[in-house]
Order: structure tokens, then C-alpha cells, then sequence
């Protein structure tokens, strides 16, 4: 029998913490999934008297979301998060869950872990539902904001792997996110990129707007971080706005729509389950040599919970290893520079 | 008996015009609205033999979306969107709708209208329904991309203004889109504006990420074009999935379910009514002087007729107008160029 390495918890990362991240551990235990948690034992310990035997490691410090990225590099090299990754390192964790501080984490994570070859700047990543019942890989999600070209030459290597890897597909159609399909259109930073993505070796279909995205035309949407983070929380935000409506509307008719709902509410509740943010698990952070998992920083226990199962399917398909070998296969070593693959400095 | 103005549909704008213009024209009239088309009289009169007291004006020239937003300043001085806006100046029309060019509306819009007082750069708005029942208004949604920071001041004060004047806000609480709420977090654009719109005197809330927002945070949300463009297009698409995902879990299910279904078919109707794109109507371009709305390349008869009833409101309570006198009290004259108010060049 092979032991199966835990996956490692921040405890002390988002707006909840410790109570939710420790709730979200309790109910990965349950589904028999398992982990271990990173942070101040004076906090976490009294939190675990129903599972004793979810293993704490304990760190004194914690970022907090006023800190700078670099703080787990320099004061804070106690702290959860960072504590965390060196679980990975150490060969005592398999993966790592946060809903701290994304900045934070990267700059943790590069520290620690390293980038896979060929990549100069990690991003995070997740799958957003289309409506064709297919799924568009996002990336950047937020770690990047300000992007320069061979940032987002980085998101589209990195997001073609992702979707082969991970969703199976043979030949993804890769977009670039902008205001318009017209390649005349888009912001300066999305006109200057379109050169760089045509060079690549891989199905590059130009400008795309969210709408088309949404609705089929590409399967990996790659994007300034910024404006990834802002499309990604819309999407969460819209699913819920539009079902909290259509439940208004549909108490507020007659009697006949009280039958109706109740008829309804198994189909409903499947469907809260695949849209619910909580559901989504957060997002992979693709570029470093390991699995972590960011989490939006007011993630429940629920959000937590799924996170863990992100991470340990990114694990069990070792998804990391296979997306370096797609990476590394896509990038030509006699242009590196050309196409930004440069190591950074 | 007061003549009642006809609104200019531009004929010629959008992906489906001719045909999609002309029946959002009709279905217009249908609904006992005063409308004229401006286009090609050679396309657009054998479209309307059931409705011949359609009056059309004649625009020999098209703007295509190859185009620059300039062309109908210089070599187009005869398409259709600037003949549109002209009926306005020339006071035979009330107010323009167009699915064509957005640039190049702008553009023609400065030229033919001219500005409101105080208003350097005009921007597009809209509102968005909210999970608390409210509406939050939206700018700017794309004619202004790359935007410096006396843009988002501008953007602030009309979205300030058009609250209260169309929804009666008393006094919105107006936030700056960002990836996160921390002052120290969002892009550079964002960092840069903080402390210009802390300066205005209106109810300046921070930075404020789209969920946030889209639950029930902001009555005003402040943004750059090309990301507020991306956030519209993804609530509109989001909404759309959202709905297709739902009625597949519904009709996926048992017996039971269609009876459900066939239970509730009122209320869901109702409900994507609420929702759909092409019930919202375009968007206003809000900071010129006169009434013109923005569709959608998209847009299909619906949208078109939808946006007719959006710049029908707009004329019949005077938004504009209003809109203008908010502005200008809200802008000290002594400290216009502070506020990034000295008018363009």
C-alpha cells in the first residue's frame, strides 16, 4: 500500500481564517481525502476537537492581505503560507491549498518551489463553463497585472498545455481576451501582443471577445491578470445574481410555480453544484514545480473543500509534470528570446 | 397637439444591418414610436414595403468596422451615422440609435453635438441589475480604452450624475473597479486614480471588485473601456450560460420536471426578459450633447427596438439636460484642471 502524501492547508489565509479553512480540512477528512494543516496551533488546535487526527504544523506568523508579496521572502519567513510550501518541498505534502494572499503566495511559491523549465512567470488558472457544455481555460487570474507581451506569449503556452493536459483537448483554439474580434481594435496591450501570439506554434485565433468565449469560440481565453480577475468574479457574481432573480420571480407567481419549484428543486440543485463559485475550487498556479491552489479569499468551507479536490486531481494526473513536458515541447530553444521565454532575472 | 421628434435608427451600423436595423425600426413603429432610418435608400426601402410611412433618409456612404473611428469626419462626411446625428442638430430628429462603429459614433457625436459643459470625454453607460434588486450604472463600456487617470475622474462624475438623475439615487456610492478592495492592490491605472477621485466631492467608496459590486456595493462602478466592455459582455454571456445550463439540468431530469417546467414557463419567460442582452438596449454615450444610444455590433431587432425605448426615456425626462446641470455643479470652475477637467484639445 502507498502512502498518500496529505495535502497541505493554510490555515490562516482569507478573510474566514482559521475557522473556514479548518472547517473546509474537516470536510475533506470526511469525504476521506487527506490533509494537514499549516498555522498558528494557539488558533487551530481548539478548532479541531472533532478530528484530532488531522496533523498541524505549526507557524507563528501570518500574512495579512496589507502585506506586501515579498513578505513570506524576508519578515514573514515563519508564515503559513510559506511554512506550507516548504511541506511540498520537504516531501511531506503533496500539494498546497491557500485562500491567502495570492501575491504572497507566487512570490512564496517561486521561492520555494522554483518554475517549471521554460516558464519565466507563473499565472493562475482555472476553467470557466461554456455554454456550448464544454469549458474555456482562463489564465491570468490575477497574480499578473500590468502585463508585458511575453507575459501573456507565457499565459498562452502555459494555457494550451493546461487544456490538453487537463481537459483532453487535442488542438485548443487559443484567444487572446479583448473588447472586440477586430485585431485593429483592443487596448495598447492587446494590439502590441497579437504579433508574438501569431509566431507561436499553436492554433492562435486572434482578439475574442468574453461573450464569444463564453459561447464556444476558444478554450483557452488568456488575459492581463487584472482583467482575468475581473471577468472570472463576474462570472461568479452574474451566476448568482441571475439565480437569486429567477428565484424571486418564480416565488413571486401563483401557486402553481410552489409545484413547480418543488418538482424542480432536484435539477436545481445539481445546477447551483456546477455553477456555485464555492464549487469551483480555485485556481491552479501554473509555472511553478508543484501543485497550489489559490483560493478567492472569501472561499468557505465548501470553496475550501473543493479546492482540495482540485489539487489532488492535478496531483493524482500529475498535471504539473505533464504540462512542463507540453511546455518545454512548444517552446523552440533557439528562439527562447523571441518568444519571451528568457529566464527572468 | 405637440409633434413628437422621430428617432434616427442608423440603418447601415451593426452585423445584420440592414435587415436587423429596419425590422427593429418596424417592430418600433409597432409599438407606436416615431423612428426614421438613415441608410442607403437602394437597401433599406425594399426592406420596408409593409411599412412605406417609414421616412428614410438618404446616406450613400457606409462606416464599416475596418474603418477608423475618423473616417466620418474626413472621407465619409455621408454615412449613415453621421447623416444620423445630424438630423438632431438639424432638430428633425429627437435622438440617434446605432449598432455600427462605436468609435466612430464618438467621434462623429464630438463633432456633430459637440460636449456637454465640463465634459472632456464622453463615455458609454449602462446599468446592470444587481442580486439586491438595484441597478448599478456601468462606465465606461469601450469608446474610451488606455484611459488616464482625468478619464476616470470624468467617468465618476457623469455616472454620479445619470444615478441620480434616471434612478433617483440620492447620493451613489461610486467605486473604481479593481481586482481586489485593498487601496495597495488593483494595476496601475487604478493605484494612480485613487487619490483624484478621493478629491472629488461626491461619495467616493475605493476600489471595489466586480461581485462585489454586482451584489449590491457600488451604485456607481468606475472603469476603463476596454475593462468595463469585458465585464458587460461577460454579464450578458454569463446570464445566457447560465440560463442553457439550467434548462439542460431541467430537461435532463424526470418526468416530474416537465411538468415542473411547464409549471414555471411564465415566470422563466419573464425572467429572461429581465435578463436577456437584447432587452438592455444599448448603452447612452453620455457627455455629448444630444441623445445617442449604442448598441451592440450584435444587436437584432429586438436590441434595436429596445434601444429606441432606452433614448425614447432619455428625450421624454430630459437626461441629458439634467445630467449636465449635476455635472456642473458638481465641477468647481477654480479647480477644473485638478479635476482633469480642462476641455481636450
Amino acid at each position: 500500500m502507498t502512502q498518500v502524501l496529505p495535502i497541505a492547508i493554510d490555515a490562516m489565509g482569507g478573510d474566514s481564517a482559521p475557522q473556514e479553512p479548518v472547517r473546509g480540512a474537516l470536510l475533506a477528512l470526511r469525504r476521506g481525502r487527506s490533509v494537514c494543516l499549516v498555522g498558528d496551533e494557539a488558533f487551530v488546535h481548539p478548532l479541531l476537537d472533532r478530528a484530532p487526527d488531522i496533523p498541524i504544523v505549526h507557524a507563528p506568523q501570518t500574512v495579512s492581505m496589507d502585506d506586501a508579496a515579498t513578505a513570506p521572502l524576508r519578515g514573514k519567513s515563519q508564515s503559513s503560507i510559506r511554512l506550507a510550501l516548504e511541506e511540498i518541498q520537504a516531501g511531506r505534502a503533496a500539494a498546497v491549498v491557500t485562500a491567502g494572499h495570492s501575491g504572497a503566495a507566487m512570490a512564496s511559491a517561486l521561492h520555494v518551489l522554483g518554475r517549471l523549465p521554460g516558464v519565466a512567470r507563473p499565472a493562475l488558472v482555472t476553467v470557466v463553463p461554456r455554454g456550448d457544455g464544454g469549458e474555456t481555460v482562463l489564465l491570468d487570474l490575477g497574480v499578473n497585472v500590468d502585463c508585458k507581451v511575453e507575459h501573456l506569449v507565457q499565459f498562452a503556452l502555459m494555457g494550451d498545455a493546461y487544456s490538453r493536459v487537463v481537459l483532453g483537448v487535442e488542438r485548443p483554439r487559443v484567444g487572446l481576451l479583448s473588447n472586440a474580434e477586430e485585431r485593429n481594435k483592443g487596448n495598447a496591450q492587446v494590439r502590441s501582443a497579437l504579433e508574438a501570439l501569431d509566431a507561436l506554434d499553436l492554433d492562435f485565433i486572434g482578439p475574442v471577445e468574453p461573450d464569444a468565449a463564453l459561447l464556444g469560440a476558444a478554450d483557452v481565453l488568456v488575459c492581463d491578470g487584472f482583467v482575468g480577475n475581473v471577468m472570472l468574479k463576474t462570472v461568479e457574481a452574474t451566476a448568482k445574481v441571475v439565480t437569486a432573480l429567477l428565484r424571486r420571480e418564480l416565488t413571486a407567481w401563483h401557486p402553481g410555480s410552489l409545484l413547480g419549484l418543488w418538482l424542480l428543486s432536484k435539477p436545481f440543485r445539481r445546477f447551483r453544484q456546477r455553477t456555485a463559485a464555492s464549487n469551483y475550487g480555485g485556481a491552479l498556479l501554473l509555472g511553478v514545480d508543484g501543485v497550489v491552489v489559490v483560493c478567492h479569499g472569501g472561499s468557505d468551507a465548501t470553496a475550501i473543500a473543493a479546492a482540495v479536490e482540485v489539487a489532488r486531481c492535478c496531483v493524482e494526473q500529475g498535471v504539473v509534470g505533464r504540462v512542463a513536458s507540453v511546455i518545454e515541447g512548444n517552446v523552440n530553444p533557439g528562439s527562447s528570446i523571441d518568444n519571451g521565454l528568457a529566464p527572468e532575472r
